[in-house]
C-alpha cells in the first residue's frame, strides 16, 4: 500500500520519533507498524505520543495493558496487532498459561455479549 | 423476547443453577441475564459452568479476567455486558484511574487496529 | 434523525413500494424501517427490491433465511434488526426451542472465532 | 503462536478428546483448531464439550447450525472459521445454490444493519 | 456509569480544555462526551488533542471528515457518534441528499465486505 | 472456495454484466470479486446494479464516496475491499496525503466509539 520507511531514508522529524521509540522501548530496531506510519509524520508523531502515553505504568501495570490490547485486537481479528501485542505481552512475562485463560476470557465474553444482544436482555436496574 | 425467569417460577433444573450462582458470588441475587438463558435450561447450566470456570482466579486474578471482559464488551458494544462487567470489576476493586486506564487502552487498540488494517502493515518476522 | 414517511403523506413513488410490501406479506402496514428508508425514495425502492428478491423462497426456505438474518443481527448488535427478523422467524413458524439453538450457535460461532484469531489458527490444507 | 499438539505427542487427557471428536464425527483426523487448544487442555475439553452439544441435531438440523455457523464467521471475517465451517457445511450436503442465497442474506443483512444504525431507526412497538 | 464535569465544578486543568473546545468550534456549550472524559483529564486533554488535529481542514475538507466519521460509526453501531456526528456534518452544511447517499454507501459497503470475506475472494495481483 | 468465472467461460447473462461493468469503468478487465459472484449470475446482476446506482456522481462525488467505502472497509478489516477500494479511490485522484487523513479519521472514529461506548456516554438532548 504504502512503502516502509527505513531508518537511513528517514527524516530528521521521524528519526526523532524512531529514536524515542527504541529508547522508550530498550531496543534496537523498529517494527513495521511504525515504518508505515511515517509515511505521515504527523501521523506517526501523534500515534506514538499516545502510545507511549497510554501503554506506560499508571494505575494498571504495563503487562495487563498489553493484554487488554490482546483481547480487543482478538476480538477485532487485526492480525498485526495480534502477533505484535502477543510478542509484546510475553516479552513483558506473560506465561503460556496467561494466554490461554486471556483467549478464554476473550471468547467467552465474545459469546456472552451475543447472548445479550440476541435475547435483548434488559439492564438491572442494579448495574446503572 | 422472553420472560425473565424467577426464583420463585423455576424449575428444580434451574433453581440449582441459580442456587451456584448465588453460592460461587456470595450474593442473594439473580441478574436478568440468568433468567433470561432460564428460558433454555440447558444454555443456562451450559453457559453458567462456562463463567464459573472461565472467570475463576488462575494464571489471572479474577479482576483482570472482569476487565478484559470489559474491554471486548466495549469493543463489541453490548450495554448490558459493558455495564454488568464494569460493575463487576469495580466490586472486585476496580479503581476509577483503573478503568479510566483500561477505556483509555481499549479505545487506542482500537484506533491502531484500523491503522494496521488500512495500511495493510505487513507482519514482522520476528512477530511470527 | 429524518421524519417516518407515513402512507397518506407519501408521495406516488412511494407508495407502490408501500404496496408492493404489503402485498408481498399480506399484511396492511408499514414498519418503521421502510418509513425511514422513504425519505430517499431511490434507497427504498432499490432496498426493497433487493430483500424481495434474496428472502424469497430458494435453495433455503424462508425460515431459514430469516433466522440467518437474526444470526447476522444479533453478532453485529443491531437493535432494530434484531428485534423485527425474530418477530419475522417467529411469524413463519419458529419456535422456541429453535430461537435457543439458534442463539446457542450465534454465542459459540462468536466464541470460537476469537479462539481462532487469537491463537492465529493456520487453515488445514483439506479447507482449501 | 503456540505448537500443533498431533496425536501422537498428546497426553492422555488430550487423546480422550481426540478419540471422541473422531468418534462422534465420523473421521480419523484432528483439524487444527483443536491441535491449537490443546495447548490447554481445559480449554479443549470445554469447548469441544460445547461445540459437541450446541452442534448436535436438536430443534435445528446440524446443516442449517452449520449456516448459521458461516453466516457469524463471514460477518466477523474469520477465514479459518469460513473455511471449516463452509466444509463442515458442504459435508452435510450445503449445495453450491444453497451457500449463494446464504451469502446473498448475509450480505443484505449487514447492509440493512447499519441502515438501520445509520438512521437510528425508532423500534415499532409491535416488534417489542 | 461516572458523572458528567460541569464547567462550573471543573478544575482549571479541564476548563482550559473545554474554553479551547468553545473558542474550536464557535460555540457556547460542551456536551456529553467531553463532560465524560473529564472525570479523567489526562484522557480528556489527549483525545481532545487528536480530534482538533485529526479533524482540522488539510488534504480533505472538513465536511467529508465528518461523514467518513458517520461511516465509521454507523459500521460500528455507536449511536452516540451516530447521532453527534451526523448533527455535526449538518452543521457544517451536509445535505439530506448527501446523508442519504452517504448511508448508501455505508450499507453497500458493509454488504459487499461480507461477500469477499464468505467467498474468501483473492486478492487481484493489481491491487497489491 | 468457489471457481473464478473467466470471460471466456462465461454464459451469456454473466457476460452482459461483465460488459456492462468494463464499458461503465472504461477498463478491458474484470476483477476477482465479480468472477466470483458469477458463480451466481443472479447475485452477479443485483450486486453489481446496486454498485453501479449507489457509486455513480450524485449528491457525493466519486472521490467521496470511495474514500467512505475504505473507511467502511478498515474498520471491518476486509482486505479485498480495502486493498481494491484504496486502488479505486487512487485512480480517482486520491493523493497520499487525502489517504493518510482518510485513515486517520477513521483510526480516530473508532477510539473514540469505544470511549463512548465504554463511558455509556447519554445523548445530549440537541443531538436527538
Amino acid at each position: 500500500m504504502v512503502p516502509l520507511i527505513e531508518y537511513e531514508q528517514a527524516s530528521d522529524e521521524v528519526r526523532v520519533v524512531y529514536d524515542d521509540i527504541m529508547a522508550t522501548r530498550g531496543t534496537d530496531w523498529i517494527n513495521n507498524f511504525w515504518k508505515v506510519l511515517a509515511n505521515d509524520p504527523a501521523t506517526l508523531k501523534r500515534t506514538w505520543e499516545q502510545v507511549k502515553a497510554v501503554m506506560a505504568p499508571g494505575a494498571l501495570d504495563p503487562l495487563t495493558k498489553e493484554m487488554i490490547y490482546v483481547a480487543v485486537s482478538a476480538t477485532n481479528n487485526c492480525e498485526y496487532c495480534i502477533r505484535s501485542h502477543t510478542a509484546g505481552a510475553r516479552a513483558k512475562g506473560m506465561t503460556e498459561a496467561q494466554l490461554a485463560e486471556l483467549l478464554a476470557v476473550v471468547g467467552l465474553a465474545n459469546q456472552t455479549n451475543r447472548l445479550a444482544n440476541g435475547y435483548q436482555v434488559p439492564v438491572d436496574d442494579s448495574f446503572r
